[in-house]
């Protein structure tokens, strides 16, 4: 951290600076310049609040030389995280693909969509039990009663399930979930992270809506923080003045989580830009960018959809992106993880 | 809301979108033109999702024509809404400014600052007991110790107090205080906001990061559908390119939520800049804009503060403020709120 | 400037970067601290290229400590810049407010919008000759011959005249003007600044779409760098993702401005927000905030305008804002320039 | 177009609209609802100007059912835009590669960075005579004397050469230039685009800084009005809140614009990020979502480069992306295009 002095500050007020360092126990080098005066300081300053300095009148900027995250950087960490989930490495090398309904809505639409994506070569299925609705007249989602429909499409099927959580006093009916997702909106819900980070399970931590890449990994850092290491990073497209797509899919997140972090990264294109025919290009997209998977959102009725339907592929559209999907994942030397 | 049909559209086609919407018993007009046809639908259109229209492969465009807040919404209540808070009158012609430290840490420093902006005017006293920090590493609030404090500087001074909530879970210690306060990060929290639908205390509802103006209103729609209407609505800024503040203070927010809903408005100054010398000149614009008050950050020890401490205000700098926001506020023939 | 060393870095490299910044006649500071290395370098950076340092793999970071601009710096020219512009003071403790419609239609049309702004207190007349417009087939303004009529307003009312120039090749066309306006457009049309700052006429520099304070500023340096010093920035909202007003009317750009340079600056809400019932309460805000004027559109018949027509007040309603604004102006202890 | 009248509107005043729109010659339709009244009119509203109603107090809202734009509408044009330009096919099918300097600096330079991309698979060679620089003190590019350089190169490799143009007035000096390039900060300088319509050569398009879709289509359609067809879109990142990446490249414009237009797109890794080491994974990754081509940074020596040296690639860097470029556009079914 290097904190740069105004022009007329006094020695006086220069040395208060530095004791104050001294006490913290911080090393520290001290630069007078022509005309500006600067103190750099040694050692972990990952805990030191940079804002108490700010309130000095003669203290004109701070700046931060290292990450404020640890336990997520690349630095403490120079391999690539991956997990081993129901049998399925995630991460390096290997490419997942997550798919089902936006919400469960009934056991046979469940089962049907989830034999189809599992035959198209989807590795994991995906259902929102809880739904996060703008609106409060919205179909909320069938809560319990969704999990429970969830888990039988498990056992049907044999495909892990990743679903939301919308808050921590559910977590006892995610028992039987594989994946705990943590959606945009609470991407920064700190004591809902605080709480996953005591779980043993992974979470995949959605990017929020308007979160810049520093925000998003100290979201990670939170559950890592907590104890559980397993999460999987998933950019969902971020908010910006384009309104063409429902949000702007920040496809160079991917490269650089992969060069800040060492957690894997997976991208979800049905909400990014919520247009089915979007979904093939930026899955291609997706996996030259260097993603380790995809979250698609497959309805066997989008018509009749209970939540998002505009946005879902149908089985066969699922399974023709699922075709390009495998061929390009191939072209890349990455596997497609298949059971075998 | 109106449906627009592509081009090609067969009279089959249409007439398959028809009889669905006479099955859900809403009338319509079919207009037939040269190069578009369009179906209008008439009725309260306010649950009917319009993205399950969106599937169909003939159907080019749907366009709301109204609002989907109802409870919220200025046409359901012409009247401006307006609070009786511990004997304070908040909304339509009574300012109040809501004043205190970023968050609790000693028991002299709530009530020398609770005291010393009582003295400036303040009407009621903020601080952070729950402290959203975006990282884990952080100082996170003293929880309930922060509350109890909270607690004390109100019986010594009688200001009632606003404080913010970051789970459902901890509601049970919110008895004593006053206005609840729901952060920008948990804006969408739903499951946070139906619970405070359920209780009878005001909300503080800060703007989301990157929130709409739609999707704000929304959020204050989930706590007044539960029964709670007595909702207060928070600029704090929003999130733009500009870097030189913190977020970007929206003061057409102001005149936007007035025009579009019956709630009260006030702006925080201090979050939306992190500037301390900005708290002025847009403490004066919020006033002259029509807000209904301010909520404005003030430490009696900015540079040790634990939190946020360069935003802060000195009670000096504040009273400096307050004079001139007292003075704005006469001249606007609005009365600040103060001790009888 | 201060660059910081990877932590590898090698002696040798380090050495290499200390002789180039000695060739080039700078002083630096080089500080070996545990963790990082930094190199501090003295004297006037301002012209010194950071991103040819960042090509060297070792350099892990560059950070300037000082504005790139200069001429346009209050650092450079404490007191506030005053012009005089047709014999009214434009800058520190006057505020003038500048009127008309969007673009020159006929004469009858302009000069009947002149005579009712003058009444109402304008003390310029704006009116668009040439207009930037989105859509090649919208109107594109009367160019030399709409130039012809503002002369004709001018001769007939004594209000000075602000337009828009769209290309240097049409600066003959505008002896006859008084202040010309740079829209947000062309704000980074470099070669047309370059021009506009040969020449001995006030320029008034809109805010670009999506331009920083910064790029701003250096806008505003390239005219003075050609020898022009009188420019006036006017906010005009800036580009988010919110789409309820047009734009996002950044109120806090005017203290910020005011702390960053010496250069008078005004407010448009009219195209800010596109709403004619916001211009009311943002023209008090701006003054409320430190503004030095105002631009607002006035149109007499808006139903008619060929451009912009829905964001204009009609004279009657712009007579109501400037009553208020007159007021504010007062309070603020400021004087509305008006005609003796 | 369709207009939303407000409830209270009164038949006489519904009428003065019909009546508008009968003289005008459209043909409505008028569709009284229980709570909206909404007018539909049928015929070419292109040029119809929606703002000129929104100015009466009875209409609620207007909504535009078709674009804007004619030319560069793929609904007026199926067929993809194919040019030959120097022998190169552009669009459909081939794909080409543009690399070059930031800024032309000496012969030498851009003679031996041209033969470089040229080896590598290049077909067409970048380099900046004039340059937009964001400060007046920067490098602004050797003007006439960089385009002689770039013809002495384009002469010694057989190279074609795409350069940017900053003014009308400078067009002269283009003859030898086979690609004009319209840089961001110009995408909306709409005199230049009205000259460049006047002229038959492609015409390179780059996305303004914070334009849509449809601003951007819409200055290809001000190049299309004056009579020149050729334009080619370059999507070069978009300004966001993301400070991360330079700017944020948004890769889902490509299958939009393919889907709205018939004009090429081609993708502009260097400026998007301004980091080179993503150069290659966004290159793959615009390859995969549908480009028709890439223009890329290369410099001899960046350390040394006069502009933007820390983006650029060195011809090395340059050579191992082509390699994965190459096999990845041949993974596509398309063809690098390459001298016979």
């Amino acid at each position: 951290m290097i904190i740069v002095l105004k022009p007329q500050t006094t020695q006086e007020q220069a040395d208060s600076i530095l004791s104050i360092l001294e006490k913290e126990g911080f090393r520290h080098n001290y630069i007078k310049g022509a005309s500006q005066t600067v103190i750099g300081i040694i050692g972990d300053t990952t805990k030191l609040d940079e804002d108490s300095f700010r309130t000095y009148e003669f203290i004109e900027d701070i700046k931060r030389v290292s990450e404020p995250y640890k336990l997520a950087n690349r630095k403490m960490h120079p391999e690539n995280s991956v997990y081993n989930i129901a049998g399925r490495e995630v991460g390096e090398g290997t490419f997942n693909v997550i798919a089902g309904p936006c919400s469960i809505e009934t056991e046979e639409q469940v089962i049907e969509i989830a034999k189809a994506v599992k035959k198209s070569g989807a590795s994991f299925l995906r259902g929102g039990a809880f739904k996060p609705r703008t609106s409060p007249y919205a179909f909320q989602g069938l809560h319990g009663e969704g999990l429970r429909l969830l888990s039988i499409a498990k056992k049907e099927t044999g495909l892990p399930i990743v679903t939301e959580i919308m808050s921590q006093q559910d977590l006892p009916l995610f028992e039987d979930v594989d994946v705990i997702q943590v959606g945009a909106r609470n991407m920064q819900n700190f004591e809902l992270l605080k709480e996953l980070g005591k779980i043993d399970k992974p979470i995949l931590l959605k990017r929020g809506l308007a979160s810049t890449l520093q925000e998003w990994i100290m979201s990670a850092e939170y559950i890592m923080a907590g104890g559980n290491s397993k999460v999987i990073f998933c950019e969902r497209g971020i908010r910006t003045y384009e309104t063409f797509t429902r949000n702007t899919l920040d496809l160079s997140a991917i490269p650089a989580l992969k060069r800040l972090s060492h957690l894997p990264v997976i991208v979800d294109p049905s909400h990014a830009t919520g247009l089915p025919w979007m979904v093939e290009p930026l899955s291609k997209a997706a996996v030259a960018v260097g993603a380790d998977g995809l979250m698609i959102e497959v309805h066997n009725n989008p018509k009749k959809a209970l939540c998002d339907g505009a946005q879902s592929l149908t089985p066969e559209q699922f399974d023709n992106v699922m075709k390009k999907v495998a061929t390009q994942v191939k072209f890349e030397n990455k596997k497609l993880w298949q059971p075998q």
